[in-house]
């Protein structure tokens, strides 16, 4: 099998979503036919739309200026020189408005004379009366559809053959056509370069392309198979009459340099005429370009086959335009491209629509809500009943897929996405890692977070169900873990004895769930849930990282001016030395210190260290103070944190070229930690570091790999175990599963399909596996995950001006994560390095995790709502449909359950959070009872006995988007980026 | 004279720019007759255009559903149930469309009926279709102008007066019409509130209007004298024809509760038909009030006469809309209103535009020039040739309206103007109070900066030509002085009196350039200039207050671990002690001290000030260091700084009502310093304050307020100050006046005129008697300035949904500068407390000042270019007209002569940078030979002999905008904001 290069298949698929026609939209095989192992992309490019008019180029060439000297001009300033050069012409009339050229593949560009350069693409606005006057000089004029001409000499030759023309003026006319144009060369640097400066006698290599034509960067973007259309438009002195043209090609052939990249011709369109008042002929030109540029119209004109036709294209065209009243819309500004092109289906004639029967509405209805992002439920969801009867389905289902989840990583693309997927995990581990020795005074540490890490991640990569999904340590595990060790010390348990028999009791629990198929219940976790989770373990992860860092102020105490820190000198055991006193005394606090009169000894002022090596003992409360180190740690701490905040956001600033601005926002946390560790060994000071181990063994000292099943605590305590096992059993289902339900999302266009019990099966094999080991437990994390299906994005390269690239799908294999973790293990022996990393900083990636799940949340939007004055809302769906007071509503009902859930964590019982999460659950469903099922449909998600019920009752005609009707902007068909980031990692 | 209260006369003037209609745009007396102290607000209400229709706010009401139960709705989801409340009818169908009501007053609002809330304003888009509906309609429909009805029950039945109407039809209809309609009520909290449930029968209070009319909050909104208009559209089942009406009545009448607002109505259009595909009633509904929103429209229809008057009308308006292609733009899509309206100007016939003579295009081009914010050549800045000429016309223009100065204060805007400014002033007092301070061994201080700034800013209030502007240190004056400092320290110079000298000279200098009328060569700082010139000083902010902050780092050194400077021990004369041994060794460095043993000594652990009083030394290198200041100064300095900055951007934030947003950051560095300070305080380290003395004397022990004229210096010294002087007297010049041009902009639409000369004159006469006094020198400052300036804008208030408020002027007069000035005179009795400002804080805060300055001009967003790849670069007007090349190349030349400026200032003639500043203008004459005109137009501004060059060549088409040609967009409607901060207060 060979190795495909980068995008050399996105090609193909990428033109082919904006030129479906809509009439044969509903021949397609839908969506319905499903995926099949062999051959999953024929059938993706199937779904995308199997028939594909070739992209359409269009370029406006304008005449200017008076017989003899004209030229189809690209050029404003610097043109007026340049026709003057002729010398043996008669004096020319110069045509003093000046016209650039425009061009359009999806959007117009107008070329900046004075500037050089193409503007941005924009959505091209027309005036009517040069739609009007473009219709009725095409009625009159020539229209050639299927032409047979074979160049460019033929083409003119044909065009010209009008009555209207005298014998002379066909000859000016023909001449005048066949110059070549001045195209405005790109690649040529510094200064615009305009192409040759005299107008070529028709010659026989006219019909050859100019090297600038193939070296025009715009042909990169566009996808092989594109074809031209040519407009001229121009004010012709010698002319008596409008002369308007249409030709269709037969066969679409390079008509020379006519076209500023050299793509076969499939339109040509001629509108001469002469002077008139306003710059008529120019805008009749821009209409027709634009109509080319109209895929309905462009659809329709290829299947013309008369001029009525091409006339009843443009009067279809003309009742769809948006029109915009011109005393509240400037018709020179610019708009910039919508985020999503209109949806081509909804141009339809509604008899089309209407005759597609019963299941067509539903279909369209299924549609949109997957726009909106609503779970549609999930065949994989569906219960079988059969015990372990969902375990075997997904087996099933994942099997034959097995050789290629391997042969599918043969791609370049993979090695970036292991590079990038590598550095983020290893960085999770060490964090996790920190924070976890922090925890557990060393039960856990880096050392069994980099094992457990490659271990558990690259085990469950060969056997998930969705392998895309990476293992991490979360934040609610952290968290429980966290409870976990305080409660063993509370009873003065030995804790990886206890731990291990906790982990005994997960594993069972659950296989289980797997077992009575349970993971179908993850549909009552509503975005409610989901949010509730995730904002409660964000906020606990910000308070423990502030709390974290003032606690490293207790032990590194700010020396105050009256606190008396100073006192410090090196006593020596000598005739003078009282060391008796010192110890008889035992001053209680340090004003005894400083006030205590040493008398006669024998002293020098040594540092501490050297004090003890000579045999001297320091004395006094300035020896054990380590001044600066609180305020430095508070500086490397805010330092980390900013400068993660601020790589994050770079992603959308406007410097530097894309490929740096994601690196940089990929890669913040290790920057961040990076340049923390710097300015740490900048200044050398004392800050805390991590702790690790200087071999290959377990962070707390005097233990094996293996933990003993028993160790110091009562047997009894195996059992007991089960009560905190069932708490953490479901803090992992639901870990487990809303993360899974989320990496499954439809806007992945996963063909492979996922496996909701079987993960949950390898979940629970590797809690007791590294519960055995003593190694961290591990779950699927979300944040990681979406970055590692992001990494393996395929997108359509060849994308048109102004046109965003379209997604066509994600490399769904095993190996790039098999290869991440391997890495992960070999990384063990970095280990020495990572002392040198303080903790502060590690501290301060924590806050940035926190404050990033958080801010990712719908529900901090709606908080942030609060403050707003309505005047200054941004216009969310949510806010079109819904009562402000409800969504208000809404919003405190989940800050006053955040307040309870804090309340419960703030007790001796937190341990018990798991279950309070679950409550959400509950609260949701008593929810229903305040607000209405379509209130919900926009705060939240619909559970399954709702979605049920609302097609029976029939959603409002808001929330059914039947075609024409809905008033909800473009925002419908944005896709819904994965907006919930449910657990901190 | 009466106070008048904030907005009241802004009524007025709100809605007359609007609604000028093309026509009357040239009878109006222009802007060339000039402002008259008599009657200043009358002038400008003609400038602003006299005739004024009325406003008018446009009503869609639709009808819903079929015969005997219809109701004008305006309801969604709660109609249907409504509506089956009238049980004795029989069973009605209900049409399932839902299309809510819509209101215009410049833009469309949609009432979200489900949120219950209007949309916010936009845009209104049309489908070509329905208007050309409309038109046919109408064109067949009832068309009565100067209808005489004077109720709706008369207009009802004008209206119903048909031929195609059957009797009973006609009473059907009409009982129909009648009804109330169902406004939603903004007023009522929670839940969205419906009118009345029950239809009304015509009865007689029908006519009265409700309360909810009255308590509307858009009533506000509407300027008095506002009119309505009513779209009433729906589709009735009993109805065998379309019916249309359009209604121009004789008298606006308030028609009942047919509009929302309670106003009288002025147009009424009807359009009922036959129930037919689509939505076309409600689409045709919508097009009738965009034309009636569309001001040339309205205009011709109030003018109209007969039927084909008003097809003309909607015609022209056909030819004028601008049109978007279906395939690229979502018609639903909701655009948000321009920042600023199109012109209606451009709207004219182009041969109205044509026979305005001569002078036409002269002025329009001068409109538009000024638009871009070019200075146009100003009256005051012409030489008049004679000896003090400019300084005797300055006196002579602003005397007469001298009384006004004060009587134009009386207004409650000026007192919040007051207060902030004068808050802003006392921050600018001690922040360059304490920087002097710092910077000038005491020699300027806190107190010299109050009393500095109080007296002369009073001085300049009641004698300037501008008396808005505000006096402050500003930042070239400050670097200056610094410069001026250390170089009589560096020939042992008395410093006051040599400054005094300096003072004598720059006086004198500045007399002699007032006298040979030197100002108007101010017209030679192009933007070049000024950013050069901003630019340099701002970096020199950034990099003293760096360099500022790391210095405290030596006086406050961090202890690294290896550092040993823990030591400390007290040591009391006594047996042991051999103090001769310490003071006879004379430790080098603190290695020898460490290593040094002290044998027997009598000590203790006291703190060194304890030890002291106790009768002891304190001995050692840890006595004398204070821990933890380094660090804590870095946070503090970094924390104002942030603080200041993230303050200044809740501005544009959508957070808080806009008069919060504003407090906060208008108060940025107010509230920054006093964060530091309660930061400060709060932890009570030992951080270095602000010096002030303790009681009202000058900073500089033993000397008096008034300097000796020669002190212990040579006498020769008095002549040699001429030299600094003239290099001061450039920088003062420059300042001053560059501010001066700022300020005194035509977008600030100044009535009284400014005085060049008699504010240069003005800062002369301060200048000695700040010299004689020993306080710090002052000119005009940018920044401050301008803030006062709008604190003082009178605007619109009254402005429509979408609509920003018109700028109609400022309140010039000189009483609130005054009383600024009076304040801080007083506020020198606070002085005590300014001992608790640290001044790691006050260097934040001039960490910000540079930092905000550079920021604020457009040399720093042109160096931005250079990171941003030319795809993501913005659209500025600048780049369509000139090559990036060229840009570069500009931006390049920029940072090369600042390399060399900076340069200059590292070297000891750093004293000589004024004339470098000056030699910007030089370079600047240079850059003719490298740039086109036409490009330095686009980068910078053109030269007087550039100006008087360039008209005779003719610019460019793409310069000149004469009417539709320009392509550019409404980017050059936006009126010049001051972009420019040129001097860092």
């Amino acid at each position: 099998m060979e190795m495909k290069l980068p995008g050399q298949e996105e090609f193909e698929a990428s033109s082919a979503p904006r030129n479906i026609p809509s009439g044969e939209l509903d021949s397609n095989p839908g969506p319905g036919t499903g995926p099949s192992p062999d051959g999953p992309s024929d059938t993706e490019s199937k779904e995308l739309g199997v028939c594909k008019d070739p992209l359409l180029f269009i370029q406006l060439n304008e005449l200017l200026g008076w017989p003899q000297a004209l030229e189809w001009r690209e050029t404003g300033s610097s043109s007026a020189s340049l026709l003057l050069d002729m010398g043996e012409m008669p004096p020319i009339t110069l045509s003093t408005s000046t016209h650039p050229h425009h061009r359009w593949v999806l959007f117009e560009e107008k070329l900046e004379v004075a500037a050089g350069r193409w503007s941005a693409p924009h959505v091209p606005t027309l005036a009517l009366p040069s739609l009007q006057k473009l219709r009725s000089l095409l009625a009159e004029g020539l229209v050639l559809l299927d032409c047979p001409a074979q160049s460019l000499l033929e083409l003119v030759e044909q065009v010209t053959r009008v009555e209207s023309l005298s014998p002379e003026l066909r000859g000016q006319l023909q001449a005048l056509l066949l110059q070549r144009p001045q195209h405005y060369n790109q690649t040529t640097g510094t200064r615009p370069c305009w192409g040759s400066t005299h107008p070529r006698k028709a010659s026989d290599n006219e019909e050859a392309p100019l090297r600038e034509q193939y070296q025009n960067p715009l042909r990169q973007k566009l996808p092989p198979g594109a074809e031209a259309g040519t407009v001229l438009a121009g004010e012709l002195g010698f002319l008596a009459q409008p002369l308007g043209a249409f030709v269709r090609l037969r066969d679409p052939v390079v008509l020379g340099s006519l076209t500023e990249v050299s793509l076969p011709s499939r339109f040509f369109c001629l509108l001469l005429g002469p002077p008139m008042l306003g710059k008529g002929y120019h805008e009749m030109g821009r209409a027709a370009a634009v109509l080319l540029s109209d895929p309905q119209f462009q659809w329709s004109v290829r299947r013309a086959s008369n001029l009525h036709d091409l006339l009843a294209a443009l009067d279809a065209f003309l009742e769809e335009v948006t029109v915009l009243p011109p005393g509240r819309w400037d018709p020179t500004a610019r708009i910039p491209p919508p985020k999503c092109l209109p949806s081509q289906h909804k141009r339809l004639p509604s008899q089309q629509r209407e005759i597609r029967g019963p299941s067509g509405p539903r279909l369209t209805s299924a549609e949109d809500r997957h726009r909106y992002g609503l779970h549609a439920p999930s065949q994989e969801l569906q219960r079988t009943g059969r015990l372990f009867g969902g375990l075997i389905q997904d087996v099933r289902r994942k099997a034959p897929w097995y050789p290629s989840d391997f042969l599918d990583a043969l791609h370049l693309q993979c090695f970036s996405a292991v590079l990038y997927i590598y550095l983020a995990t290893v960085t999770n581990a060490i964090t996790f890692g920190g924070l976890l020795g922090d925890a557990t005074d060393g039960a856990q540490g880096v050392l069994e977070s980099f094992l457990g890490t490659a271990v558990a991640g690259a085990a469950f990569c060969l056997m998930a169900g969705q392998p895309l999904t990476i293992l991490s340590s979360t934040g609610p595990v952290l968290v429980f873990e966290r409870l976990l060790f305080s409660f063993s010390r509370d009873y003065s348990l030995d804790y990886l004895p206890f731990r291990l028999w906790v982990g005994i009791w997960v594993a069972t629990f659950c296989l289980v769930l797997v077992a009575t198929e349970a993971s179908v219940l993850v549909r009552y976790f509503t975005r409610f849930t989901e949010e509730g989770f995730c904002a409660l373990i964000s906020l606990i992860f910000i308070y423990d990282a502030v709390g974290k860092m003032l606690n490293l102020t207790h032990t590194y105490p700010i020396q105050k001016p009256g606190s008396s820190t100073y006192g410090c000198l090196c006593q020596y055991p000598g005739p003078g030395g009282n060391d008796s006193q010192w110890i008889r005394t035992r001053p209680k606090d340090r004003d005894d210190i400083v006030s205590m009169d040493l008398g006669l000894i024998n002293a020098s002022l040594l540092p501490p260290p050297e004090c003890t090596q000579q045999g001297g003992q320091p004395r006094g409360p300035g020896c054990h103070t380590v001044p600066d180190i609180a305020f430095f740690s508070l500086l490397l701490f805010l330092t980390s944190f900013f400068f993660a905040m601020a790589l994050k956001c770079v992603k959308t600033s406007r410097f530097f070229p894309s490929v740096v601005r994601k690196g940089l926002s990929d890669f913040s946390s290790v920057l961040a930690i990076l340049l923390g560790c710097g300015l740490d060994a900048f200044l050398g000071l004392a800050t805390p570091k991590l702790m690790v181990p200087r071999e290959f063994k377990p962070t707390l000292p005097g233990r094996g790999w293996l933990v003993s099943p028993f160790g110091t605590n009562p047997w009894w305590w195996s059992v007991a175990a089960a009560l905190p096992a069932l708490l953490l059993s479901i803090l992992i289902f639901m870990d487990q599963q809303i993360t899974a339900v989320i990496l499954n999302r439809m806007e992945y266009r996963l063909q492979k399909g996922a496996g909701f019990h079987l993960d949950l099966f390898c979940v629970a094999v590797l809690m007791l596996l590294t519960s055995v080991l003593g190694l961290p437990w591990y779950v699927s994390a979300t944040v990681i995950s979406l970055a590692h299906m992001d990494s393996l994005r395929r997108e359509s390269r060849a994308c048109a001006p102004g046109e965003l690239p379209n997604f066509l799908g994600i490399r769904e294999q095993r190996l790039t994560g098999l290869v991440v973790f391997i890495l992960t293990g070999a990384s063990i022996f970095l280990a020495p390095v990572l002392k040198f990393i303080p903790m502060p900083v590690l501290y301060g990636i924590f806050l940035y995790m926190g404050v990033a799940a958080l801010s990712s949340i719908q529900f901090t939007k709606r908080v942030k709502l609060l403050l707003m004055p309505a005047k200054h809302q941004p216009d969310l769906l949510l806010l079109r449909h819904v009562p402000l007071t409800r969504v208000h509503l809404f919003t405190a009902i989940q800050l006053v359950c955040l307040g309870l859930l804090w309340i419960i964590k703030s007790t001796p019982a937190a341990i018990i959070f798991p279950l309070m999460l679950l409550g959400l659950v509950g609260v949701r469903k008593a929810l229903e009872r305040v607000f209405s099922p379509q209130e919900l449909l926009w705060l939240d998600e619909l559970m399954p006995e709702e979605e049920r019920s609302i097609p029976e009752k029939g959603l409002e005609p808001e929330h059914s988007f039947s075609g024409s009707d809905s008033e909800d902007s473009e925002l419908m068909y944005q896709p819904k980026a994965p907006e919930i980031n449910i657990s901190v990692n």
